[in-house]
């Protein structure tokens, strides 16, 4: 008799992590990622790393891991058309792949009620209740992203410049970008080429300058909260349900929330790709999709 | 003993508009633009081409304009470093080269005192008082352009997901959009890549339905009026002061601005090369720079 396998991968854009149970055995290896709309070669390549990665730490072949109920959140995968193309590219003899947005709302909730903020380089809202999952956001930098880390740079940039025509204070955090981006004329060019990742790298400069009291970094961090605050409302949020900020940047607001919000702060229960396994259970179990 | 002659020429980057006045004769020429940072080449060949055609409009050699004064507002121009690269690569013997903004003032306003909003696909604010010239925005989509026919077509597509997530107000206008694009995935992918032009393309839908009473569309067309009425505020503009809105999108805010501003609008002057001409012209008298 075999035992029971079951795989969960969270693929993101730029890690990507599995997880395989075998019996009692939990393995998880991690890969670096990549985003299956820009880039689906590499994730269809990551996927393939990172089950031959688990293969061998469990020491079977990879052909039967294939053969296991398999659930896989990948970052990119925004419509079913491209859920399509990676199917017929993996070898999965039963999967499950969605967007990774359910599996990052299953590591931090498990299947509890409440609700999610992911706020890393980009953001998205999630609410689970009674079993059913809404979502907000994940838009991606152009048409949103509030309170991520891409808008955190990309708004203290903007506040730069503002403050340089006397529209807003001037402040360390804006005096400091003006110096170092070169001005009015490096921080254009340096805005009209950037992408999600290099604006998020000014975040961690924002978030410390706002812990410093900076008037301008305060604003952005109180905008940023705002954002998150509305958002849970419209997702039908209520007072007494948990709520975890997660993502490398959600924490940063725990502070600034509404007074009910900080009251409902919980701990997020896992990380990935806890729930892409636990996920992939609900695949072996025939409960999804 | 020959006649004067002066030379100017708005470069913006679709329309290169040049004027040659020449004693009492004055013609004009346009020829395709381009940006003088994202192509240099192009813009060099434009203004090329542009003194080119008003040689051949005045039956004179070319060399004899390239001696005249002359006055350059390119689009692109954010540096001094730019503006010396292009003065290398054009046979000018006297002549300042600058971003097209100064240009574009003078084509509205003139001398006179006032301030101008420019709306077309991207948006900056100027005023003009006492001889002294002040700018505000002109940064692009990333950092800005409020209330510009981009920024109407990407806040247009951002409303339409927000709505389509239960956050604010569905309308003919988000509905619309939503069914065009092919919904939130073909949202997300055409504001991805889209650029400053290809959103522009929406705002005659956006104007189009505010005309109509769409309530989303006149809510983006109210906030580009708040922002337009912020920015003169933060210029100093004062009550009775000139206020022209130029660019094909100024108009469309005509009516939505507070009262004081209402009161205030004024016909701009004249249109690109005017002003380019103008400024050439204080280039002879050696006012410029």
């Amino acid at each position: 008799m075999s035992h029971p396998l079951l795989i969960g991968i969270d693929g993101g854009g730029t890690t990507c992590r599995g997880a395989a149970l075998y019996g009692d055995t939990r393995v998880t290896r991690a890969v670096p990622g990549a985003n299956a709309t820009s880039d689906f070669e590499g994730a269809v390549a990551a996927v393939r790393a990172v089950v031959q990665a688990l293969a061998e730490a469990l020491d079977l072949p990879v052909e039967r891991l294939a053969q296991a109920p398999a659930y896989l959140g990948m970052a990119g995968v925004v419509d079913d058309r491209v859920a399509e193309r990676l199917r017929s590219a993996l070898p999965f003899a039963r999967v499950v792949i969605e967007e990774d947005r359910r599996a990052s709302v299953v590591d931090a909730l498990g299947a509890r009620d409440g609700a999610v903020a992911v706020i890393g380089t980009g953001s998205f809202l999630a609410r689970q209740s009674g079993g059913d999952m809404r979502f907000l956001g994940g838009h991606g930098l152009a048409l949103g992203d509030e309170a991520s880390g891409a808008w955190l740079g990309r708004e203290a940039l903007a506040a730069t410049l503002r403050a340089s025509e006397g529209w807003g204070a001037g402040s360390d955090l804006t005096r400091g970008l003006w110096d170092e981006m070169g001005g009015r004329s490096g921080i254009i060019a340096f805005a009209a080429r950037a992408r999600s990742r290099d604006l998020a790298e000014l975040a961690p400069g924002v978030v410390a300058a706002a812990e410093g009291g900076d008037v301008q970094a305060v604003d952005l961090i109180t905008r940023g909260a705002g954002y998150i605050a509305g958002a849970l409302t419209a997702l039908g949020w209520q007072s007494g349900e948990a709520l975890c900020l997660t993502g490398g940047l959600g924490p940063v607001y725990a502070g600034v929330l509404p007074t009910a919000m900080r009251a409902a702060l919980s701990q997020p229960q896992g990380a990935a790709p806890d729930g892409a396994l636990a996920l992939a259970r609900r695949v072996a179990e025939g409960a999804l999709p």
